[in-house]
C-alpha cells in the first residue's frame, strides 16, 4: 500500500510522456501548454488507490488514471472558456493564449484522447468502465450547466446546490476510485461502497472549500478571503445563511448579490457569523466525512489496506492551504 | 439490400427517440433543438449499409449508427460556435439561441452521449470500434484546426488541402462504413477496402461541393453561386487556379483575398474559367470516384450486395442540389 505522495510521484512520471502528436502544432501545442501547468493529480491517484485497495496495481490502471486526468483537464479547459478565466495557477489559460476556437477544439481533442487511454484497459472490463466513465462525464456536464444556471438565480436550495456539487465535482472522485476498484477485481458491493466514499469525500471537500474561502486564514490559505462573496458565488455558506438569517439580515444578503462595494465582504461575513454559518459548515463537513469513513469501514478488505485512503482523507479534509 | 431512402427512413424512426433526459432542461433543450433541425443522415446510413454489405443488419448497428450521427451533430454544434454561424438549415444554431457557454457544453454532452451509444455494441467488437471511433474523432478535430489555420494563410498547397479535407470530412464517412462492416462480420481486408472507398467518396464529394459553389446552376443548386469566393474559403478551385494561373491572374486572385467588392465573384470566376479549373475539378472528382469504385469492386462479396452503395455514390456524385 503506497501513500498519496508515492503514487502521485509515480503517476507524474507516467503522465509526463507526450500525449499528443506534433502535427498540427496549432492544435496540440495548446494541449501541451495546459498539461504543463500541472495539478495535484488527486483523481488519477484515487484511481490507483482504488485499485491498490484490493490488489497490486494492474498495469492498465495507469492508463485508466491517465484517462481520468486527461478528462479532468478537458473540463478545466472548457470551464476556463465559460468562466472567461485568464489564469490558472498563475499561467495563461488556453483560450487566453490561443483564442476561444482553438481552446474549444483543444478541449475536444483532450476528451477524445481520454477515451483513447480508456480503451487500453482489458477488453473484459471495458464495457463496465466505459459505462461508468460516460455516466460520470455526463453528470459533470450537467453539474457545470447547473452551476451556470445558479448564477442567474437569486436563491438556490441546499438540496439543489448539493446535487450540483455532487455532479460537478464529487462524481469524478467517486468514479476514479471505482474504476480503480474494478480493475483491482473488487466485488460489486465493494465497488459501490468505495464510490459512495468518494462522493461523500467530495462533498466534505467542497464544504471545506467554501468555508476556507470565507473563514480561512489568508496567510495559510494563500489567497484573499471572500473571493466567493465578491464573485456572488452560491456556496454552502450563502445558502445556509439565506435559509436561517432573520428578515433584515436576509434582505442585506440579497441586497449585496450582484452589487460591488467596498464593505461587501465584511458585511456578508458578519451576517454569516451572526447566523453561525461557520460552525454549521464545520459540522456539515464532519458529517460528510463521517459518512465517507463509514463507507470505507464497510469495505471488505483488511483494514491495513485502507490506511492510505484514510490518510488521504485526513490530509485533504484538514488542509488549511 | 435496402436503398439509402429505405435505410434513412428506418434510421430516422430509430433516431427520433429522445436521446436526453429532461433535467436539466437548460442543458438538454439545446441538444433537442439542434437534433430536430434534421439532416440527411448520410453517415449513419453508411454505417447500416456497411453492415448490410456483408450480412443482415445486426441490432447493435442501429446504436453504432446513432453514435456516429450524434458525434456528427457534436461537431456541427462546436463548428457553428467557431464559425459564428447564426443559422443552420434556416434554423437558429445552438449558440445563437442559447449562448456560447451552453452551446459548448451541449456539444460536449452530445459527444459523450455518442460514446454511450457506442458502448451498446457487442463487447467483443467494442475495443476495435472504440479505437476506430477515437482515431476518427481525433482526425476530425485536426481537420477542423487545419481548416481554421488555412484561413490565415494566403496560399495552401493541394496536398495540404487534401489532407485537411480527408481529416475534416472523409474519415467519418469511411469510419461509418467500416464500423458497419465490422459489425457485419467483414474480414479485415474487406473492412479496409470499404474504408478506402469511403475516403475517396468523401474527397469526390468535396470536389463536387467546391465545384458547385462556383459553377452550379443557382436555380438547381438552391443557393447563391460564389459563396466560397466571397468568404475567401480555400477550395480545390482556388488552389488549382493559384497553381496554374499566369502571373497577372495569380496577382488578381491574391488581390481579392480578404477584400470585399462587387466585382469579386465575377472576376475570380472568370480567372477560374481561363485556367480551366472547372474541367480540372470535374476530372479530379471523376478520378476520386473511379478510385472509390475500384475499392468497392475489390470487396469480396457478390456484386449484387454492392448495388445500394453504388447507387448511393451515383446519387451523391451527380447531385445538382
Amino acid at each position: 500500500m503506497q501513500s498519496f505522495a508515492q503514487l502521485a510521484a509515480q503517476f507524474n512520471q507516467f503522465f509526463e510522456r507526450d500525449h499528443f502528436p506534433s502535427f498540427p502544432g496549432s492544435l496540440y501545442d495548446p494541449n501541451r501548454h495546459f498539461l504543463q501547468i500541472g495539478g495535484k493529480r488527486i483523481r488519477p491517484v484515487l484511481c490507483l488507490m482504488g485499485n491498490e485497495l484490493f490488489s497490486s496495481i494492474h498495469p492498465s490502471t495507469w492508463n485508466a488514471a491517465t484517462a481520468i486526468e486527461l478528462f479532468h483537464n478537458f473540463t478545466l479547459i472548457h470551464d476556463d472558456i465559460m468562466d472567461k478565466a485568464p489564469l490558472r495557477r498563475g499561467v495563461q489559460t488556453v483560450h487566453e493564449k490561443y483564442g476561444n476556437n482553438t481552446a474549444l477544439l483543444a478541449g475536444d481533442v483532450m476528451l477524445i484522447n481520454a477515451y483513447a487511454y480508456l480503451n487500453k484497459v482489458p477488453a473484459s472490463s471495458l464495457p463496465a468502465i466505459l459505462s461508468l466513465f460516460n455516466k460520470t462525464a455526463i453528470e459533470i456536464c450537467e453539474g457545470q450547466q447547473l452551476d451556470m444556471d445558479f448564477e442567474n438565480q437569486l436563491e438556490v436550495s441546499l438540496v439543489a446546490y448539493l446535487q450540483m456539487i455532487e455532479k460537478k465535482t464529487s462524481v469524478l472522485l467517486a468514479a476514479a476510485l471505482m474504476i480503480g476498484a474494478l480493475l483491482g477485481g473488487a466485488s460489486e458491493r465493494n465497488q459501490q461502497l468505495l464510490y459512495s466514499f468518494g462522493l461523500k469525500l467530495g462533498l466534505a471537500f467542497q464544504v471545506q472549500d467554501d468555508y476556507l474561502d470565507a473563514f480561512g486564514d489568508p496567510a495559510i490559505f494563500g489567497k484573499l478571503v471572500g473571493g466567493d462573496i465578491l464573485a456572488d458565488k452560491k456556496t454552502f455558506l450563502l445558502i445556509h445563511a439565506l435559509d436561517t438569517a432573520d428578515a433584515s439580515a436576509r434582505e442585506r444578503l440579497l441586497y449585496w448579490q450582484k452589487r460591488p462595494g467596498g464593505g461587501k465582504v465584511a458585511e456578508v461575513l458578519s451576517i454569516y457569523k451572526s447566523c453561525q454559518v461557520d460552525a454549521w459548515a464545520l459540522q456539515l463537513k464532519q458529517q460528510f466525512l463521517d459518512e465517507a469513513m463509514a463507507d470505507l469501514d464497510q469495505i471488505a478488505v483488511v483494514s491495513s489496506r485502507k490506511q492510505s485512503l484514510q490518510s488521504l482523507a485526513d490530509y485533504l479534509l484538514q488542509r488549511q492551504i
